[in-house]
């Protein structure tokens, strides 16, 4: 799967949810979960602007569609 | 105070923290902010990439700075 894509945040989401099941709702696993991920990719300074945005936009689509997700988790 | 700013984003997180206190933890609002604010700010057009990502990096200083406050809210 390549990595930042839309379907590679999506599964991450998902684990993340997983692991976290005990502590966190899935709301407040993902919201945490993105905070973290957008929070260590603006400050790469290996990639541009526009590949940063890229990968956040990728991020929040995932974001999306694992949201509406009823049962994979 | 000016829009986009590292303060003007400190200020909005203590209102929501303090608008939402009855359903979420200072935790949850500030993730929950945050999100949404980076949503918004991604598929804005009229920006440039170098200042959405600008704007990113003021609120995520300012989510730093309000989570490590202990009375202000």
């Amino acid at each position: 799967m390549e990595p930042f894509s839309t379907p590679f945040f999506e599964e991450n989401f998902r684990q993340y949810i997983h692991k976290n099941r005990d502590v966190f709702t899935k709301l407040e696993a993902m919201n945490s979960y993105y905070r973290s991920v957008v929070s260590s990719m603006i400050y790469d300074n290996l990639n541009k602007n526009s590949e940063i945005v890229r990968r956040i936009r990728n991020l929040d689509g995932a974001y999306k569609t694992v949201k509406e997700e009823k049962s994979k988790i």
